[in-house]
């Protein structure tokens, strides 16, 4: 599979994508990248970068950029040659099969929109982000697409939700709640409640266990959490606040405080923090897309840059996409009001 | 000050209600507890406690007791003799004058809304919880009231937010930041967007910082971030699951590995623990009730009661309710609509 990688994209410029995208294609032989951003400044870097299938690797070539901190809607009508939009194109015109950016989210998630290549029945997409458990993994959807969706698009993020750690993630048999505050029938606001509804009365009734907390995250009590995207993206990025809070406490703390094992403690406090990186999940994926969309922190280095090619990658592979098609085709018609 | 503390409240039953009762009143000499709940139970559990100033304690009896996980509404109406309508009555008759309760809070709440024992001027009260940071403490509210709120009791949370942080966390210029999606203008959904407008064109406006995200909590970079109860309560809630998991992760990966630091490592996590445990911050007060109602976690132990009843008596020697409704007073007027 051929994946269009927003070179401009991210805090640091071009160099950790045009690195990324050599990483991956040295660790995955049935993937060609096609690097989207300027010839002139991607040349250099990746005559710097050693080795790499030349056959495997093109560029097309762009000169804008869209800001990390530019306005969305702005960016996009005010830059026409930028890397985003032609990143989509690509994927809209067959050229590509999916696209990686760590450029500004918002414009990513618009130009998407704004191609309207939308899977089959699918109303809104949703950004689903991976989390760490004490077991394995649970995905969170969406976490920023959709700041105020209405239940139906919810129902959808749960068949994708559950697709998506069925044959992304392994779970045989993905357990899906819908974030709440509390776990009984009857809390919430509107938008929960009839969305527990469409669920509890729904064809995905045998794998909701129903409300969860924010508590429920981490445990792995759970598979695939539903939520808006207003409270997901604060629940994500609370989250990295908080690692990097409560470790940097113990690296203050407690890991400084030792004498003869300091070092020792302090070569294993970086593995776990490297284990709760952002850059080990491999971006967090837009699905609902007809193709794949990764989008990755807008601070991702060449790791995070490659892991997010594997990710769209393997998307590709295990053809997540059909099987999303073929589950929507379960869910009851809606209306538009719903 | 005289507090009314629920005896029942909590799922430990009432020994560390008692025992918490006890602690508070040898640390201030002028606080007085009303212990509400069953005299047959409290007598002995008072009689094993120790030492304690017989003429600061008093008890009211009562037999009934809302379950923690009954339907608020329904265990209210079923049971009228519970401890949480008894403590919301002494309070409203000017028996108490603030009460504190590790009880069932959708009960804690919704007796309270029942009273309408509102402070002058306030719509809905908001549960306001209190975060470490790197550089001291933010309070955030709502984390559960009023999970549907419009846009001025949003702005109403930034005012009694901001003379919490002054007057309880000694912040001279609390810095107010509204919980957003991305920190540009015109982010997020409806209700953030009005907000907005209401906290930047208004009275607050020299006190705003304007949008903030969840990493922002624990940097120190805001003093009061406003938001809705149900964003506020996952977050709250998501913040307690990923400590335990993060610092689980630290003991059994960092320190369970290391040789012969590892006692004096366990004991440094030890402590670190504690700090970040909810215990430590005294309970979540519910503001702009006219009293003291402080909410605790219903696992709270003897040392959490008696940290929520400190604060309690904290909130009535530094005057909080007078300082919000003087305060209030300097909003413009607004429609129920708003």
């Amino acid at each position: 599979m051929r994946i269009a990688l927003d070179a401009f994209g991210g805090d640091h410029g071009l160099r950790p994508n045009v690195a990324g995208a050599v990483h991956a294609l040295a660790a995955a032989p049935d993937l060609s990248v096609v690097l989207v951003g300027d010839k002139a400044q991607i040349d250099p870097l990746l005559a710097a970068a050693g080795e790499y299938p030349a056959d495997r690797l093109e560029i097309h070539h762009c000169t804008e950029a869209v800001g990390m901190n530019e306005k969305p809607v702005d960016g996009l009508r005010k830059k026409p040659d930028n890397s985003i939009s032609h990143c989509w194109k690509l994927m809209a015109t067959g050229q590509a099969d999916g696209l990686v950016s760590a450029g500004n989210t918002g414009a990513v998630v618009g130009a998407g929109l704004f191609t309207r290549k939308f899977l089959k029945g699918i109303r809104k997409p949703g950004i689903a982000a991976v989390m760490p458990t004490a077991t394995g993994k649970c995905v969170i959807l969406d976490v920023g697409a959709n700041v105020f969706p209405k239940p139906s698009h919810l129902l959808q993020y749960g068949v994708m939700g559950s697709v998506f750690a069925k044959h992304m993630l392994g779970v045989e048999k993905p357990r899906i709640g819908l974030m709440n505050v509390g776990e009984e029938e009857g809390k919430g606001h509107d938008l929960v409640q009839q969305t527990y509804d469409l669920f509890r009365n729904g064809p995905l009734a045998d794998r909701f266990i129903g409300n969860v907390e924010g508590r429920d995250v981490h445990t792995g009590a759970v598979d695939v959490i539903v939520t808006d995207g207003f409270v997901g993206n604060v629940v994500l990025k609370y989250a990295q606040g908080q690692v990097k809070f409560v470790l940097g406490a113990v690296a203050q703390e407690v890991i400084a405080q030792l004498t003869t094992e300091k070092a020792a403690a302090a070569d294993l406090m970086k593995k776990l923090v490297t284990k709760f990186h952002y850059s080990s999940t491999g971006g967090a994926p837009l699905l609902g897309v007809d193709g794949c969309c990764i989008i990755c922190h807008g601070s991702s280095d060449e790791r995070a840059i490659a892991n997010a090619l594997g990710v769209a990658a393997q998307e590709a592979r295990v053809k997540l996409n059909e099987k999303i098609v073929a589950e929507l085709g379960t869910l009851p018609a809606m209306s538009d009001e719903e």
